[in-house]
């Protein structure tokens, strides 16, 4: 047992990545490895009870044609498909290929393997699908080519006429050894080092921190060599040219041990005796101490996680982990700063003297007509939110939530190479298979595929800005006709009722364009037919990521950024359609309709997307499959013996990707980051948002999915440079939030060039400017009795916001002074803080080494290792050679002896031998 | 001798980098190859005529005692020093040994190879030597470890009492090899691949590009092999590692060759027959072909350069050939850009207004009392030359250099990897010896040496800024007294006099300062106590920048963005020192001084660094040398053999790193970078220098200095970010030139905004402010009597350049609104400019790979390739264990029968035998 259980450490760490061997069959990506969410592993071996079963291929046989075949020789109508599905989305990719093929016909069939994936993958377009027999020899063959590669098969024993027929795969010790060897993974070797222990000071206080964190820690069994590491290298098994053809008659007996040889000895004689348990509860600790929610104050089983669903998902929950990980001081800060709002809201004196009555401020009236005058101090609600996010702690936040995107980045940087230090990942190279049917593409043959491109994302823009524009003609007209209405009471509550069904317009909206652009960025990527597969990934993040940002941030960019600032000025209004004014922003100013709509369409976003999306819409799709199931089963009750592993793991939804898992993850960043100015809090709402994701994604990843197939990747690919570019872009944008959008620049003028107390004494009048209300155009003054006869009498009294020159002044209604010197000073603020900002991060950065000084350390000490590793084994080697060659009397001695500390021996020897 | 031919070729090539064997010895960087400056080969044999010498040593024997000693056994009172020495400013050096000793006494004579570089450097400093015996110990035992790593070593026979005695070093090839195995040095194999040959259009375009080309490259004969790469693969020897132990002796029969070994077959057996005679006229042709000025419009050899000096010499001079080369498009642009200056300047309306005297603009006098009020049109000839400078043209330059920059450094990057990779330079890593003791130093040891680093650089800065601030008092007062001077002809004379004087003074100060801070950085960086030679290196890149960038553009500095900007107003000027004005820019703009001093200080700064410090000092140098030599021999007359090639050498100077050269050229990339919109020209006179900067620096390589120890590297290193960091911070300063220097704006918004016509006439008129002659302070009216008398009867006449409101106004003298606009204009213009430069930079640094197409294709073939090599050489490996063993027969069979197709059969074989 002991025996099996060590091979079992191995064969698990190299059956992840058996894909790749099947991919070099010409076979991409469709072939998952058995799925156990159960932690179930009884029904996981051949009949034989010995051989695991690692993968299995799913044939799904048509139904209209009833004819029964023995299996295996020929099985008929039958189409492939996969049980655990690689990371393609299944029901988009039917279209993709019907594209590709459209797009270059006469290509098809030009070798077994790519003809098979397009038709696995040929959906249920009909016309499409080969012959009958064609299916068969193309089946016939690839399971030809799977045993010629040295994997085991076994087929179902009962022949069904239709419904999915399984094959399951082994793949033996040997076969596993060449692919490791020709894949370069390294594995563990039996030499191990003690990592350095810190001494003194710094040991007590990495003593009590390790103390302090042990609640947070996931419940790993045996992870107490932690201390220790194992040097790895890569298998090294010299195969000849030859060996595919041979065939293996596998016995798990202690010979098997002696098939695979790393450079240094693989680590398989002298086995760490934890491994052995800690591999057959994996499934269990992923179960107990991740995927579930009340695990989730407690740090990520990242290492766990890698080793069930290989690198590129374990960077992901990794890349997850460390984001929200610093959410946490980001939230803390965020908190703090709303704080100061809060506790100074009652000393601020701008909101104060909107607030006194006494000033008795009579504004302009709000819209034409039906609008009366009004008094500023009615807006005294919103002037004291408003403060609430706009206070000079504000802009200290911004600057702090720049460096930390910069931090955040770095710190990534830095977890990844230790990640990629500890997973052995640090010799791998992306080496990909393309079609040469692609390369032979010309630009004659791209360029239709380019130019759809184009204009559909020209069109997607301009659908995109047609919705805001929308929502934006919404608001005016409904806000026009509510402020026409007799009732008082609409009246009063025009702007709240406009304000929030507006945004929940948005919202509904890009909910829906989301869906629709993504499955849009496919459709495009496909129609340039990138040529790897890496290639194609980047290609639609990159095409999903620009419309989707663009969809989740141009309403609020025109808040931020438009709004109020086309409105003109009264007696000169702005108007659309001939009647309605432009809107203008609330008293309070725009910074608080910015914040307001930043927080529903994030807030919304994340919870309907998680609910609905996440956990409605999967639960759905697996009910109408169980009753579509449970129908076809009572028609034909053909269904004998229970169901086996792979039956149950086959009614799972298929794995459909990380991108949209990131995508997610990456909008909630922009809101982090991008107008983090105007909404503090944003923050905690992420951090809140993403402590729950992790465990839900888990949850999925575990009990919900096949079983993905394991795909190597030592870094998160182009979703870094996204991150990156967002955090550059976040500095200009908040440098333009605080100076544009905020009041915090007129404020620090006032106060430092106009007020005469050098205190904010006065700020209110300053901002306003005065109006003649004799100056109004026909038609458009106030039809009110009320308070226009008293102003009539007082012609200067109506104020509105902005710096103009007043009636009274030879450029009346011109921009004033103020005006400009208010502009000069914004544009300065936003060079100094871009400036300032860029020059802090790239000094943060600089500071921060990329490499961790330990891992440094560490790879110094395993290259020498290695070096001593490797010269005792070639001691050895020339040793035995020597025995050999010493008892060998057919070859004439004298011209050359070997003397054992000449210079380099061995291959003088060598040299003698053969030449 | 075919034989001795191919071994020269791969001995060349790994003799080169024998200077690692020796650091590992503990002798850091002080040991050089030989050199041959004159091309002759025939003296750099032992006195067997047949092992060559790869290093020579010298050990400087002290004139006072002169005591006779026998050689080689006790040599008394010898000083080591060097043939060809490292990058180690020797002068500088001492210093830097005599502080760090002082730093950590006791610390010395830990192990002989470290006390003896100390030693070696220790200059004339008597008192630090140690005693006779010590040195004479210290000397046998480097000799002995010298012999025990297996080199060889010839001693002079005569014996002198005094002056250099050589010791000359032979490594023989078995060591090489070992050597190039631990230094994972790449060698070529037999194995070669064709390159890649274009088709159809692409191949005939680029043939008729390298018929075009053709005259430009340097003959260097066999070059055509361009299209065949050799595979290149570490060496692989197999040491035992008791190695270091047995003596060689070594013939040089056809034996040699068996023992270095290369993983894939060293290219030993069927060498290219190109390469033997390319080796021996290497030197030939670096002469001939590159280190002369009549080469000048040719490419270097660099292959050749690298071959013969090494990487880290070979990468610089790629780089400022690529440099050079990428000057070529920026020269012609910028001459057109002055071209349309010089085109337009009779068509320009503000600078025809300001010549036209019958606008009669009268203008407030330029200094108190002795100045009178004067005519603008006098200043018409500064107003035209500025315009060659100050035109719309200018932006589109600032914009188009900004984005050369960016071109340039990632032409560089892939320039970078391409060398990297045709000199198989792709696995290398920097593995540095650091010696313990300094491992031991906390930050207690350090502190001191920081503080004074960071008051060191402070000083210096506080040095510069003093400097700056030394000149501009010169100019006020001498320009104040020249101004009271009754002379006529001095008054006239004051403007161009002051300016041409105080440039100057500026240039003499800038270039005394820039060799103090050169060795101030030395010293101070020497403080800091670096662990590797690498960190020394980058420390002191740092600070040298640093340094001499503050120095040479503080002048620089001041005139484009604080000249005249706190010379106040009229009638309330600022003073300094109680009586001089402010200085303020001339009428014609801050641009055209700018324009002057940065042409000045770059000319100025090149022709004499050129040739007063490259050509010479050193020649200076050499004649005191000769001179001194000359003087010793005649007392002595102890030479009686001619001189050997080593004794030539000895006289040449030593080489002293790289950081002088790339720091000269960086100090000029800023020139041609940061200002380059007020000075167009900047790159052509940057062209012109380098053209001759090459050659001269090549003929300084090949003929007067001793060969420097080639030193591997794959990249310029700091060097690369300090030119990336150049190169964004020019974008923001090209932004402030345009918007706050030059007039650009200005023009802009008058055009735009305030002309009635839209065209530019009345410009002048709009930018100069009113002055009422009544509100001069007392005593700082002019006193003459002939304008001013005019002048009283038009109280408003008189004008100056700002934006101010007129006397009349009720806030006369305060900013007017057009300064607000313009300012927010200015500013805007910042943002906008800076913006989209920066965005444009990431797109062409986005769309340009980094890895160049054809490389990763040669990449991937050798990779292959590779594996193909390795496969067969691993079977014929089996075959022979194979055939021993089946030939073997006191090994037990039964068991285990191998069987040839089976798995992995030669390990299986391994573990029956050994365990």
């Amino acid at each position: 047992h002991l025996v099996l259980s060590k091979r079992a450490f191995i064969s698990e760490y190299l059956t992840v990545y058996f894909t790749f061997l099947l991919i070099s069959l010409g076979f991409p990506q469709v072939v998952g490895s058995t799925s156990t969410p159960q932690c179930n592993t009884e029904g996981l071996y051949f009949s034989d009870g010995r051989r695991k079963v690692d993968y299995v291929l799913v044939f799904h046989q048509r139904r209209h044609s009833s004819i029964r075949c023995p299996v295996g020789t020929s099985v008929s109508q039958d189409r492939l498909s996969i049980v655990s599905n690689g990371n393609f989305p299944q029901s988009v990719s039917s279209d993709a290929v019907a594209g590709r093929g459209g797009g270059m016909p006469g290509e098809e069939a030009a070798n077994a393997g790519e003809v098979f994936m397009e038709l696995g993958f040929a959906g249920g377009s009909e016309p499409t699908e080969p012959a009958d027999h064609e299916m068969r020899l193309i089946r016939q063959e690839f399971e030809a080519n799977l045993l010629e590669a040295g994997l085991e098969i076994e087929r179902d024993k009962e022949v069904k006429a239709h419904g999915p027929s399984f094959t399951r795969l082994h793949a033996p010790w040997p076969v596993l050894c060449r692919e490791a060897e020709f894949l370069k993974i390294k594995v563990p070797t039996k030499t191990s080092y003690e990592l350095k222990e810190e001494s003194g000071f710094g040991s007590s206080m990495s003593t009590i921190w390790r103390k302090l964190n042990q609640p947070f820690q996931p419940k790993v069994p045996h992870q107490d060599h932690e201390r220790t590491k194992f040097l790895s290298h890569y298998t090294h098994t010299h195969t000849n040219t030859q060996t595919h053809k041979h065939k293996h008659t596998h016995t798990h007996t202690h010979t098997h041990t002696d098939s695979c040889y790393n450079l240094v000895n693989l680590q398989h004689d002298n086995i760490h005796p934890h491994w052995l348990s800690l591999f057959s509860v994996c499934c269990q600790v992923l179960h107990e101490e991740w995927a579930r929610y009340s695990a989730f104050y407690k740090y990520q089983p990242i290492d766990l996680v890698r080793k069930y669903f290989g690198e590129k998902i374990g960077l992901y929950f990794a890349w997850l982990g460390v984001y929200t990980q610093l959410l946490i001081p980001a939230s803390i800060v965020g908190i703090i700063v709303f704080g100061y709002g809060v506790a100074t809201v009652d000393t601020d004196i701008p909101s104060l003297e909107m607030c006194d009555e006494r000033l008795n401020f009579t504004m302009c009236p709000l819209c034409d007509g039906a609008c009366d005058f009004w008094q500023l101090s009615t807006a005294c609600g919103t002037a004291r939110a408003s403060h609430l996010f706009d206070n000079p702690a504000t802009v200290f936040f911004a600057i702090f939530m720049s460096l930390w995107a910069v931090l955040f980045l770095e710190h990534w940087k830095r977890r990844q190479i230790s990640l990629s230090f500890s997973w052995d990942l640090t010799g791998i190279e992306e080496d990909e298979v393309h079609t040469t049917a692609i390369d032979k593409l010309t630009w004659k043959d791209r360029l239709p595929g380019y130019f759809i491109n184009v204009s559909s994302i020209l069109f997607m823009f301009g659908l995109t800005f047609s919705a805001v524009f929308g929502v934006i003609v919404y608001r005016i007209t409904v806000s026009a006709l509510m402020a026409m209405s007799p009732d008082p009471e609409t009246k009063s509550n025009v702007r709240v009722t406009v304000t929030a069904t507006a945004v929940i317009i948005n919202l509904v909206v890009i909910l829906i364009l989301d869906e629709i652009y993504g499955a849009v960025a496919v459709w495009l990527t496909e129609l340039e037919i990138p040529k790897t597969e890496t290639n194609f990934e980047e290609r639609l993040i990159l095409k999903a990521f620009l419309l989707k940002f663009m969809n989740a941030y141009a309403p609020i960019f025109y808040v931020a950024f438009f709004k109020g600032r086309f409105a003109g000025r009264p007696g000169n209004y702005v108007y659309v359609f001939n009647d309605y004014r432009m809107e203008e922003c609330a008293p309070g100013g725009c910074l608080i309709e910015l914040c307001i709509q930043l927080s529903i369409i994030m807030l919304g976003k994340q919870l309907i997307q998680n609910n609905i999306f996440e956990i409605g819409i999967p639960k759905l799709k697996k009910l109408v499959r169980a009753l579509k199931d449970k129908g076809s089963a009572e028609t034909e009750k053909e269904e004998e013996r229970p169901p086996q592993q792979w039956n149950l793991d086959h009614a799972l939804a298929a794995f459909e990707g990380l991108t949209p898992e990131y995508m997610e993850m990456i909008i909630q960043f922009g809101f982090v980051s991008l107008f983090v100015a105007s909404f503090p809090l944003a923050p905690l709402f992420a951090l809140l948002n993403n402590v729950i994701e992790i465990r839900l994604d888990a949850k999925k990843f575990v009990t919900e999915l096949r079983r993905p197939v394991a795909i190597r990747a030592k870094d998160i690919g182009i979703w870094y440079n996204i991150l990156s570019g967002m955090g550059k872009f976040s500095v200009i944008i908040n440098a333009f939030v605080i100076s544009f959008t905020s009041d915090f620049i007129p404020r620090l003028v006032y106060q430092y060039t106009y007020s005469q107390t050098g205190t904010m004494h006065g700020f209110i009048d300053y901002t306003l400017s005065y109006f003649n209300v004799s100056n109004f155009k026909p038609g458009t003054a106030p039809n009110t009795p009320f308070l226009t006869s008293i102003l009539y009498s007082c012609v200067f009294c109506s104020r509105y916001k902005d710096y103009r020159e007043p009636p009274w002044s030879p450029d009346a209604y011109q921009f004033s002074k103020q005006y400009w010197c208010v502009l000069a000073a914004r544009l300065a603020f936003v060079i100094l803080f871009q400036n300032l900002v860029m020059f802090l991060s790239l000094v943060v950065a600089w500071v921060i080494p990329d490499v961790p000084k330990t891992i440094m350390e560490q790879l110094k000490r395993e290259k020498k290792l290695l070096v001593d590793v490797f010269l005792r084994e070639e001691k050895e080697k020339f040793q035995l050679i020597q025995s050999l060659f010493a008892k060998d009397t057919t070859l004439q001695p004298g011209s050359h002896t070997l003397q054992p500390g000449q210079g380099v021996p061995q291959l003088g020897l060598r040299t003698v031998l053969l030449g």
